[in-house]
């Protein structure tokens, strides 16, 4: 961390910031310059409070060297970390495509859903059972009864499943259900269900806050991390600018950047990254393109009827015609869409007959 | 709602619009233009989703008439709500002052501080016991030790007590010690605790979050209102923007706006605003005259070392010249600054002995 | 400026940072911290790029401590900048209010208003005669018709007259009628346009770019400044965020911002600010209690038919109104509005006669 | 245009509205709905001012159907606007790669990097000659010298020239040795310059502003449609957001945002829409894989030297490397890279005799 000192500031308040570090075992390094003194402070900073600084008399403004967050970055770890969810490897060579409603909404709409996705090549099933709304009004998600539904066509498709966590209370129970926890937007800095889930060993997916700073993800993703859960993936999913043309503006650029920073897989969310199933498409594409190790993306057999994000929902053929688009993207760029590890689950089936 | 097709949407498309909104009661009023066919929707909207429209074949986009929050809103309630909190009235005639540290540190630190937030005017004490905090290695409050000293805080000096909740499970705690329980900007959304805060009959401070939008604020708000709690003030506390002169950017202009969209009491909190001591006196200043009805001001004996926030603390003589300057401002715009209404609880008390 | 280096950086890396420091005559400050080293730069840099450096091998970022603009900044300038246009002085003790109408449309409505504000108390005429518009299709201002009649509302009422000027080629008819040249928000960094109202010897007033930092506000001035024109004042009207709820967001928090950095007269502009006339009286007299040296007001006899931006106009009876209450804040500061140093340009008139 | 009143407006009000709309042919619409009234006005609405219904007693809010433009829209055109530029067709099948320094430094230099940029692939130079730059103490371009410099290179590769025209004065300056002009973030609205480059006959590549709403970059376009000049290619660049991760936030949603709404040419600009080299590659690739119709690329041959932007420039190694990648990814779309229609250009020159 750097002191500036304003060009005004007496020795004595130069010498009160010195030995304030210094008083917790920090060495200082002052630097006279022409119009200002800097105090490089060195050492172990993470128990200093930069505002405590800030604060001090004569103090013009502090600067941050290196970022505070140490078990997301990837300076102290070596390589990238990679997550297996039954066989699918986030993080890896191979990019996961992950697909599937908004929410679950009966249980013929699931079925259909992950049966469709899965023919199509998505090798993880999304769904929302407790859904977050901006309205109390609105349809709230099924509950518990959706989480079953979400099993059963786990059972029926062998494709492992990601569900919205949104409760430290109900950690438990989605934990019996669901092969990777979401942590949304709306909850990127609710900081008890950050702990709650870094107890846990699942893999957890955590997104990005509509107006969170990347630096500030990291900072939230290390909560999981220092409670012990290591399997956690960040999510880019759109951002609050004035920009009004699409719902959130979808931040590729964190795709790379979180890349250059972090260990952790990075997927990327093209259908709440723009609110429009028309750039789902062109924005998925670039995803790859641009290094995504996973996507996620709403899928629903009857957008003009979903109960939520239906504007933002492929229809499964587009679905389908997409994932042909996204292997040539990935083989463009040296990879591979991941495949279903597990491909006995459908064999021996008959899809019809269990969606009767 | 209007709903507004695509120039080459069919008639087709035009009726299946018609028949979806007639489905669920709403009647329909078609306008055919030169260019674009508009459906206008009229009746009860509140169980419709806007997204649903936006989601069927011919429609470009779908545009709000009415809000969907109906108990936040001005128009359903007649004259402006008032909370009563132990004789000190928010949105009545006076403008309430509340003052008082960051966190709670130690008990000299809080008694100190509530004297003297006291002394000078302030009707109301803040302190915060649980603390979000953007590292998880940072200090994270004093958990329920804090709520019983700032409980002896209050007995002390009469004056009643803000303070923050995060968590659904702190909600009973919380609730045995304060007056006013706080939602803080980060839990804007977080839909849990503001459904828990909206079962208990206590009187809730709702801060925007650092993006949220002011009709997102007032769904927020909502939210508590329809679990039953009718006392919910709002707070204005910095909106995230592209300029980072000032640590958020105070949107002064909320508290007009507020108070034009709804009848609940809004408070302005300059401290948090602006992040920077310097520009919490002016701020102040402006909110008042602006028509705020309540002030939440960060004052600290120390802030060089306070364990968090210092920058953006008062010391209390600074905060003790303010509010003379509050008082001239109040009187310019018509209004006074609220006084304490229990004189008695600080007769026949020695400060210092207290203090010992 | 402090460069910091990657943790990996090499000697090598390290050395030519060094190097191309020295070589333009700046010397340089290494310190080894534990993870980083960082090197700071000590003379006079404003000859160096930043950029050249963040391009470096090795270089992680560069971290700037003193900022490029001197002319306008506080610290290199003794007191404050007051700038007396005809005996209205700005950035003394006294608050200037400027007003009228948006656009100059027609000899009655420019007289009708000239004299209605000076009538409420205003000393310098605002109007727009070319019109920066965002549609080609929209009325463009009626141009040197506009300045003439502008220039007969001074002759009548005394009132100096501040009107936009937003080409080179136009400067020196601008100048002809003009005793303050305004720079539109959409040509703050318009440079070629800066620089040529740096030649003339006429106050100009500045206004910050929709998302213009307050830093590159100071570098603008610079522009105009270091061309020899020292006349500047500068102007807050709204800046472009997420929040729709406002036409812009009104950051009044740049108010005492730019009093901490520069010595220039700070004005404040509440109609472009909030777009709406009803949050014009409320964020106009919060700007005088945050110590705003003056107000450009937008007012029109029948807004219903203004030309342009009716909806953030007030009538002549409401900026009357307005004034009353904005002399309460001004003296509840300490300060009082400016009135008309040319008491005997409005003598002897009769104002009918005139506006027959 | 729908006309939306409050809930409180008077039958008096809505006949004035009506009235007011109807004096100027449109025909109108009202609906009256169980809380509000709406009037929809059908007809040409080019010449209404929104602002002026907007200022009525009664009216809430006006909201908008139909977009102001109509000469950038896709509705009014039929298929796709391309360009030819010396055989280089922005707008076609081919993606379009031009590249260059940022600033034209010296003759070695912009020599050296068009012939590596020919090499490597592209098909049209770039580099600035007048440099708009944000301190008035930074180096402000060669000025003509620089752009005779840029013919030179042309002469010598073949490759057009694309460079900045920043005032109306130097229109005719730059047209004699441009062969696309650009208009740069800053002057998006400097509406005098868009009229100047509206009555040339060059084509005009237009920047998005750093704060330019979409359908603002398109009214914008519409300027210089309207005055005569149908060659605009519209240029993605990065806007700004609170993120500081990146210098600017990228916005590659543009890409098929305006492809939908409109049909003149898209381009993306990686260099300056991340602000550095890192991020250039892979939003290179997913602008390919978005759609975008061409790019364009800081190249210089030794960032570290720069006089601008070096930071976010490719060395001509990178560079090459890239163009690999994107053709990769040009043909996982079904397109391909430009190539240079001049193959003869080149042939029979001995490049290292030029460059002596």
């Amino acid at each position: 961390m750097v002191v500036v000192m304003k060009s005004e500031a007496t020795a004595a308040e130069i010498a009160a910031v010195i030995n304030k570090a210094e008083a917790v075992g920090v060495s200082t390094h002052p630097i006279y310059g022409k119009e200002h003194t800097v105090v490089a402070l060195i050492g172990d900073l993470t128990k200093i409070e930069r505002s405590v600084f800030n604060a001090m008399a004569g103090v013009q403004k502090t600067v941050r060297i290196q970022e505070p967050y140490k078990l997301a970055a990837h300076d102290t770890h070596p390589g990238d970390t990679t997550i297996n969810v039954g066989g699918v490897v986030f993080g890896g060579p191979d990019v996961v495509v992950m697909a599937g409603p908004c929410s679950v909404e009966s249980r013929e709409q699931i079925l259909e859903t992950a049966w469709a996705v899965k023919e199509a090549g998505a090798t993880v099933l999304r769904g929302g059972a407790f859904k977050p709304r901006t309205s109390p009004y609105s349809f709230q998600g099924m509950g518990e009864k959706g989480l079953k539904l979400l099993a059963e066509a786990r059972e029926q498709t062998g494709l492992p499943v990601i569900t919205e966590v949104m409760t430290v209370e109900t950690v438990p129970l989605i934990c019996e259900y669901a092969d990777i926890l979401q942590i949304g937007a709306r909850n990127m800095q609710n900081y008890g269900l950050l702990q709650a889930v870094g107890k846990v060993q699942k893999p957890v997916m955590l997104k990005r806050g509509i107006s969170g700073e990347i630096k500030e993800l990291l900072m939230c993703a290390e909560y999981i991390l220092s409670n012990g859960n290591m399997q956690v993936m960040l999510c880019e999913r759109g951002i609050r600018t004035y920009e009004t043309a699409t719902r959130n503006t979808f931040d590729l650029n964190a795709v790379p950047v979180l890349q250059h920073m972090s260990h952790l897989p990075i997927v990327a969310d093209p259908s709440h990254g723009t609110g429009a199933w028309e750039l789902v498409g062109p924005m998925a594409r670039a995803a790859v393109a641009a290094g995504a190790d996973a996507l996620i993306i709403e899928v629903h057999p009857n957008p003009d009827n979903a109960l939520s994000d239906g504007a933002q929902s492929l229809k499964p053929e587009r679905f389908a015609a997409l994932m042909g688009q996204l292997r040539l993207i990935a083989n463009a760029v040296g990879r591979s869409i991941a495949t279903c590890p597990h491909a006995a689950a459908q064999n021996g089936r008959v899809r019809e007959a269990l969606l009767a």
